[in-house]
């Protein structure tokens, strides 16, 4: 299974070095003198000097000669973290720079779900995240996209077939499937779904490779159902009782605790008393902010230690236990033949990193890179990668209510990514007094300009315009606006800097945040990124704007599989009834019956699925969900 | 990496079977009903119903249909036991015989090293071990010796090359490399051991199959320095702090408790305290008697429980855990997706076992195979591994000590297999009062008749003889004897049976134990070895002899591995000055330098390595064994 990537390929003679080094017939490359050595094996800490070789370590115990010597002062030398699933396209960061952000804080290495980037782009984004955290010292692994596009009523510009997915898992530094979100489509016997499924099944026998789950709600009968297809993770549990569930279905449970959904606290207490060697903790989604501000998985190992969890079986979930899930071996702990990628803490507390090694040098220290470890200055070579489209005849009367229909309304719960669908109104312009503007979803990948209108009430916008090409899954451009002029000026603007997210006043720009790899990501630093979001941030409120983070608000606008009211470039969506309401805007082509009923993607990320509104099928498919698994009479015999 | 057999390969439909009737849309072959079901995932109870179907568990949890309804009634519903290590060869039954003695006591799979066997007939031994435990329902797997021959002192009958073991790897039965034994051969860098390393290495990064280890006392730097080479495992270990270092290092420590040595006791409080996730109990070398009489892995785990250590822990060190360590996905749990191998236990302190199940079928019920899964009659697929062959012209004249020498005599220590060498003496025949008698290795494999004779204190042996084809590692014929044409007799009748060991008294035989299979292993079952060991050694102790199993005894005494005074084909050995004594006889090719210092193996099975002497090149190895990885000032953080 183990790829020549994954299972980093020593010499003989390297091998036979490091027994020599262990023995004291060799010297050293580097020692790290004084160190409380955190066991990740035996969850315990010892004091030990650790001797490196050819970038592994070669023996953990007492000091040897070596051409290097660092001092850990005393300080606790852990195994490197892993984040076993994010999305690093929603840091807006390039993976270098996402690396530069990320190992300063301990981070070694994630295993991306680059599903933003594959809905623009294909599986050729896949490929460019890892050529370009190949530009790091971070070691940026990979997993292939299952659900692209997420439903057939989304223009977007790629289609993840089967096919497409046994061509990607050949690549050395992809993991596996990702996280299959069609669970309906899993449960129902979907043709599609399965066909990747039974690739991805094919594929682990030979090579080991994992299929990553996310079955967001899902209990009981209807979880273990999806863990017979063949799924052996999920990182969707929001209580105690599905991370219990999913441990005794032997699934690997992925604790999730980013920017867009945190529920490390309530699980915690299920971890502290169980310590399940099958549990990690993972971010999905982090901002560049939070990244910057508060930290990465050394923020997760603080809150977690603060919930109560002991801080060795903490730091298993972030290190040891990742390993494990993805097949990497030699990783994820301080022992004799790994891989020397390290962190080394101040504290098991707090968690400041004093310095991050990987692969046996020091790349970061006291917060930052260091020069010689650092991203290199270009990135041209995304350039292949920029998509915002639009026709030379695309304007402002493409945006035009050309007659008054009966429409409803999207309305926006603050702090929710499902949206209501409020009483239809005969509306033309946008009506700023009420709450009422205009929202539009324009195509920008083929180039077509078709868009798709209608309104909606939440925002607070009182003039101008805000537009973005972030609109998941397809991430066309989506705006809302009080006037027509200003929007096509935003949507104008995105195609001239490649993509981002743009405020517009009276002609005028007042911010822009320029994302433009894939409309989705900047290659500039965390800091200037952060710096541009909050401008824009603050431009939006200077026109009205009340949502506290617009450009995370308008994104989840066009996703058509969570409830109620959205809009595509096709016009407006209802969910719960699973069709376009626009009849006279070319609809995309029917699907088939199967399709209509499972193409739904589970409620995902920040909504709790389990106080959100579901689409019938959905129900169908949850009223099953009972907890048969739970015991009524449990017995602890430890 | 995981061969279609070590994934058991659902079809796309079956698999969707499996969903349907998790969620109630298709009835199940078999429903489970009132179990308490034995959580190895979070090392819990709780009553729950099973449902199986396609020998797969589909749904634990609540009642579904079903076309047949088993009653547990409120027993122990617990994964099937897996011993990730056992010799079935030392049982003296074939791997059928073997899993009809086993299958009753809950065991559902076992990795086989046929060590023995391999050195009688090379690699087509392990084809046969694993083609003849294919005919039981026990999964019987196996790993690829990586130590024949042990020395090139022995005149065995295979030579297992890196080639060789190359091509075994590609079985899809065979999960790994097995425990490599010549520790001095990895530590010194010996080329052929290495050769073998890297076959092993370039195989497990394109597969993920294993490297076993076994390193008999290694501690401290030298036992990192083993596992730099890539070994994964050791089953050697013998006090807690062995234990932990091996837990430390990272490796999968095998608890070894069998019926040779036992360390389970000294070991059982660290388990309890850590409750490793890496530990396994396995039984490395079983008697047919106390797999018939005490159990196998049902006895571990009984004892175990007696031991403190908890009670699902401890079936985790015999089912999840070896499941995990020899990547059998989908086993060693009850959980949905899994194959449903599992054992149903009256309690979890005796362990006394209600049945097993093996791939969704009842195999063994109270005690007792069921008939239509018991072993087929016939084995006479064994016929070409038949190797005891003896020349016409070989005769009571080979025995003859022609001219008196002085020659150390091989002195006994009883429960040991390492030897005393006495001082020298000059002897022509045996002297039974002064408890000398003639000890004889006679090359039975190419039928040279080879012969090595000298003397041997502490049988007790008072007169005839006793032979047997159980001689590690090379079992050619070793004999005991007062009188010369006894022992020749008892060698021609083990060349008529086929080899076993047999008891001889003024020409006539009293005992003897057929072991037709490569001279090592019956196919009669179970109940009548163990009836025909006891009676050879009643006949034994009717000549005067005072070892408790002389069958045991006799086969270490030409093991030139094991100090300190040994017996081959080629006649006297010193182990600690590693030469032939005997001048005269044809002596082996005089191996390279770092054969004669690296080949040997550690002090294995019954020796206490810490206690026994050693030779000099093995005490030069372990000068170096100190501790250094045990922590002078330890905080256990939890």
């Amino acid at each position: 299974m183990l790829s020549t990537v994954k299972t980093p390929a020593l010499t003989r003679q390297q091998r036979h070095d490091l027994v020599q080094v262990a023995r004291g017939e060799l010297s050293a490359d580097v020692l790290i003198q004084n160190a409380r050595v955190v066991d990740v094996h035996t969850l315990t800490v010892y004091r030990a000097s650790v001797a490196i070789k050819h970038g592994f370590i070669a023996l953990v115990g007492e000091d040897v000669a070596a051409s290097e010597t660092l001092d850990a002062g005393g300080l606790f030398l852990a195994p490197g973290l892993i984040d076993a699933h994010i999305h690093i396209e929603s840091s807006l960061m390039t993976p270098r720079r996402f690396a530069q952000t990320v190992v300063p804080r301990g981070t070694v290495g994630v295993i991306a779900e680059p599903h933003e980037i594959v809905n623009v782009c294909g599986v050729k984004g896949l490929e460019w995240m890892l050529a370009n955290g190949a530009q790091s010292p971070l070691h940026v692994w990979g997993s292939v996209p299952s659900c692209v596009p997420a439903s057939a009523f989304e223009t977007g510009n790629a289609v993840v077939t089967a096919n497409d997915i046994a061509r990607a898992l050949e690549h050395p530094l992809v993991l596996g499937l990702a996280e299959m979100m069609n669970y309906p489509g899993v449960l129902g016997g979907d043709a599609g779904v399965w066909d990747i499924l039974e690739t991805a099944l094919e594929n682990a026998r030979e090579t080991g490779k994992r299929l990553d789950g996310h079955a967001a709600g899902l209990g009981g009968r209807d979880y273990q159902a999806y863990v017979n297809a063949g799924l052996e993770s999920d990182h969707e549990a929001v209580t105690e009782r599905e991370a219990f569930e999913r441990l005794r279905a032997g699934s690997w449970l992925m604790v999730r605790d980013g920017s867009a959904a945190r529920n490390l606290e309530v699980i915690a207490p299920l971890l502290t008393r169980l310590k399940p060697p099958r549990a990690m903790f993972v971010t999905d989604d982090a901002d560049a902010g939070e990244l910057l501000e508060r930290g990465h998985l050394d923020r997760i190992l603080r809150e977690a230690v603060r919930y109560g969890v002991p801080a060795t079986y903490a730091i298993r979930a972030v290190t040891l236990a990742p390993a494990d899930y993805w097949r990497l071996p030699m990783r994820g702990a301080v022992a004799p033949g790994c891989v020397a990628d390290l962190v080394l803490f101040h504290d098991l507390e707090q968690f400041g990193v004093a310095w991050t090694m990987i692969a046996g040098q020091v790349v970061a220290k006291d917060g930052q890179m260091l020069t010689e470890h650092d991203a290199p200055a270009a990135a041209t070579d995304a350039i292949g990668l920029n998509s915002v489209h639009l026709p030379a005849t695309w304007g402002a009367r493409d945006l035009e209510v050309k007659r008054p229909q009966r429409r409803p309304v999207i309305g926006i719960r603050p702090h929710q990514i499902y949206t209501d669908a409020l009483p239809a109104q005969r509306l033309l312009v946008a009506d700023p007094h009420r709450d009422l503007v205009k929202i539009a979803v324009v195509e920008r990948h083929k180039g077509t300009g078709r868009t798709g209108v209608g309104f909606v009430k939440g925002t607070g916008l009182q003039r101008g315009a805000i537009a973005q090409t972030i609109a998941h899954d397809h991430h066309n451009i989506i705006s809302i606006g009080v006037d027509d002029a200003d929007m096509e000026l935003a949507a104008r603007v995105l195609a001239l800097i490649g993509g981002g997210a743009v405020v517009v006043l009276n002609g005028e720009v007042k911010a822009s945040l320029e994302l433009p790899i894939g409309g989705l990501m900047s290659d500039a630093p965390a800091r200037e990124i952060v710096a541009a979001q909050r401008e824009l941030e603050s431009a939006a409120k200077d026109l009205g704007c009340v949502l506290e983070n617009p450009v995370l608000t308008l994104s989840f606008l066009a996703l058509t599989v969570i409830p109620s009211l959205k809009i595509t470039d096709q016009g407006l969506f209802d969910v719960n009834q699973w069709r376009l309401l626009d009849a006279a805007k070319p609809a995309a082509t029917k699907p088939a019956p199967n399709v209509l009923e499972d193409a739904l993607e589970p409620a995902p990320r920040t909504v709790d699925p389990l106080k959100s509104p579901l689409p019938e099928s959905l129900k169908k498919t949850r009223a099953t969900s009972s907890n048969p698994t739970l015991p009524d009479v449990e017995r602890l015999l430890n």
